[in-house]
């Protein structure tokens, strides 16, 4: 157990900020709200674009870049819209600074007042469709796949690093189409890309769904997201994709001519993730030592740490090492040689299990004797001394099992955490205790949603999309429904 | 020569603006001063950002991401930083929108106005430097060697795509070290690796350079910088690298103890590009019929377009096109098989000429009946018929040769326009006919080199690091001068 972590068993959220901070991921900048991710936590993150990045460009994507500033008058044109993204975000009034007069250091020079303000993006869907009205004439235009890295910003009150801050980095993918059948293939297509990368890289199991009209996104006809489950038994929310029917084309009158000769409006979807899966991605898998990085997404993958008592034991520990190091980089697999004379072993080994490095290796004297070495994993602490022959092809297999293994215990863990409520009194039990998330059936009207909001804290996270028909009785009003959706409590 | 485009010869300027336009790179946003970055030029900033990350990485540097929003009050710390960059920048004054109660849309609310103002960042010294003073305490935390990629804000009145827009994107590297000898040589190191760059890969020729005192970065002691000679005979700074000496660190007490337990403040560098090489690449190599592409930056390096008159032909011309594709592919070589039936074999010929596209290969029945293709250059614009056989492998050699032609192309352009002047008329009579780099002596003082600037609109672009010592008067006063100096018309 790391000395500078709160137990998970005595503060869950305690523990998260000290290994957030501790793992050298983020930090809490000097402006309200806004992080800094640090190089290692940042290493990650790229780690994620690059293998997102990929999977866009795989289906049929293109990156471009839209403006940071959005007219306020902008908001207004969707109506739904202006409601759910204009309100807490950050007015850019002015462009100028001046020296005070009196002497008071500098100050805004009212001179420089803008005459409409601007907006710093929450999310791009209004002035990317403004654009697209000037890209879009006719059926030979279409589809238009766009993505977007940016930084986006929106006022929250209280934040928490990586989970929900002002400022955030994200992508944010915008497709305009021709038809509303091709929309929703589309807004399918990137929910399943996501789940997909979240299982595969990050070893996070998702439940695929669709919210419920109260929790859709503004602007949107059906918002589809991905939901995981924290070890706290909260869930949270992985990734969102919207089928946004022709709302923002007509918006921004974005129409196009079909086959036929006939005018229309563009078809439209947006989906997003965000530097929120750094959270997601710690809340899944780590433990009370430190971050548990799957090594699909560990910018170190494997590190060697030398024991030696003088400078030519180091040596020859160093001629045993470069081999094995360039064979592995050789098979893509990042390694560092950790052979700094500032640090102790038994401090290098407590700094990468704090930090995630998900295989560590340690190499001295005795083992070079032997023909061995000690490799040490870090999803489940154990130690095995392995065999210097084929040592890379080893280490491979080791890495494989590993994110294999991550990745089933959170399956595990999810399933023994999702439960059935029958009644209320079961519901609330299950969210007082071990929390989770809950399976029960609800009337489908938004004001019981609202209602079992208030009293449970608990909201439905979706409507998993592989839900049977099942006749049964709200939980809460004790009216008919025909399936059970999917409850919790959430981040 | 395309219909699209204004000539060179006309009108430069113009027809720098209806390639940009045109090539589908970038135009101008709904927000005065912000460009959209399509997705065919942002598919070429992506290549640089490749190209620029790895060289960042291989001399050991990290990425981090630090905040958008800079409080004001950082600004007036570093006492010339402020002058130079506190002024024209967009100032957040609110952070909450609300309905109008009389019903005018939605307003600014008042009781949502910040203590403090944030300035959105124009460069990130600041912030970063008030956050490496957490990260800082012993000589064992340096060297820290940081890189941003990230979105900035100025505030310019005349703007202009690429070139100048009040939004740009650039990456910012921020390094910490030891001692002052520690931090030049990193300086230098990233001005070399920024030469290299734009030779090898941007093929655009520069010339390393040291900035007069007027032109040196807000808050520097040096400023080193790469400068380029566009086609029309102006200079083009191409990318800067600042010794910040320990100026940054004192305005934000950012101290170390050294090895010898003594403290002392922290030695400083910054560094960077941006999207500003776009208007740079556009500018060095392109001709009255387009972009034109080194082949390592661009997106589509070969493109085959089959020449047929019925489905038969496509069919056989498709079969013949596979194997080839994918062998280029096989060796990194990125293709596109453009068989779309909505347009014409001369229509696609303009269009990939416009973007620039460095191989053309067309293929038609009697090609195959004569196991050839046809093979068009973009550099040059030169048709051949090569053999189908090992075409790959020639291919690839071509796609060598243009690299290096076009970089050549550039060198000789530029040497051709580098002209000593010894007298004020002669210098005048350069600036006014060819323009392009003019050496020539200049006393060394401010005021001198400000009266040149008004007289002339030439300024001192850089005093090139191997200009030889070498006895002369300035063309302006006639005082005595131990060096010629580079100057310039400048972007």
């Amino acid at each position: 157990m790391s000395e500078k972590l709160t137990p998970r068993s005595q503060n869950y959220s305690q523990w998260y900020q000290d290994l957030v901070i501790n793992a050298d991921l983020a930090e809490n900048s000097a402006v309200r709200g806004c992080m800094v991710i640090k190089p290692y936590g940042y290493a990650i993150w790229e780690k994620m674009q690059q293998h997102l990045d990929k999977r866009f460009k795989d289906t049929g994507h293109v990156n471009a870049y839209f403006p940071l500033f959005i007219p306020k008058s902008f908001f207004t044109k969707e109506a739904s819209h202006v409601e759910g993204f204009a309100k807490e975000c950050a007015v850019v009034t002015h462009y100028r600074l001046k020296n005070d007069p009196n002497g008071g250091g500098i100050i805004v020079d009212e001179d420089a007042k803008l005459e409409e303000e601007l907006i710093v993006r929450p999310t791009s869907e209004t002035i990317i469709w403004n654009t697209y009205r000037g890209w879009i004439q006719s059926y030979r235009d279409l589809p238009l796949l766009i993505n977007q890295w940016a930084n986006v910003v929106r006022w929250e009150m209280r934040t928490r690093l990586f989970l929900r801050t002002a400022e955030f980095l994200w992508q944010e993918g915008h497709t305009a189409h021709a038809t509303a059948e091709e929309a929703v293939i589309e807004t399918k297509q990137m929910l399943d890309v996501y789940a997909e990368f979240a299982e595969n890289i990050l070893a996070i199991p998702v439940v695929k769904g669709v919210k419920t009209a109260n929790e859709r996104f503004a602007g949107a006809i059906d918002t589809y997201c991905i939901e995981a489950l924290m070890q706290d038994g909260k869930a949270l929310q992985a990734g969102t994709s919207h089928f946004l029917g022709q709302n923002f084309a007509k918006a921004f009158d974005v129409k196009f001519t079909g086959k036929d000769g006939k005018q229309d409006f563009v078809w439209a979807t947006s989906w997003g993730v965000s530097t929120r899966l750094m959270g997601a991605l710690i809340m899944s898998h780590s433990d009370d030592n430190g971050l548990v990085l799957p090594p699909r997404l560990a910018p170190i993958q494997v590190v060697i740490v030398p024991i030696y008592k003088n400078e030519e034991q180091l040596e020859q520990i160093s001629s045993h090492v470069a081999p094995l190091k360039k064979a592995l980089e050789a098979q893509g697999v990042s390694v560092k040689y950790d052979n700094r004379d500032t640090h102790k072993p038994g401090w290098k080994f407590a700094e990468y299990e704090l930090k995630g490095v998900p295989v560590r290796i340690a190499i001295g004297p005795r083992d070079i004797e032997n023909g061995t070495v000690e490799v040490a994993r870090r999803d489940t602490l154990e130690k095995s001394v392995y065999q210097m022959t084929d040592l890379d092809v080893k280490i491979l297999h080791l890495l494989e099992n590993i994110q294999d293994n991550i990745y089933r215990k959170a399956v595990d863990y999810r399933n023994a955490n999702t439960y059935k409520a029958d009644s209320w009194d079961e519901f609330i039990k299950i969210l007082d205790t071990t929390g989770g998330f809950i399976m029960a059936h609800w009337d489908g009207t938004p004001e019981t949603e609202q209602k079992i909001k208030e009293m449970s804290k608990a909201t439905i996270r979706c409507i998993p999309l592989d839900t049977p028909e099942e006749q049964g009785k709200c939980i809460l009003t004790g009216n008919p429904s025909t399936q059970r959706v999917m409850f919790a409590r959430a981040y």
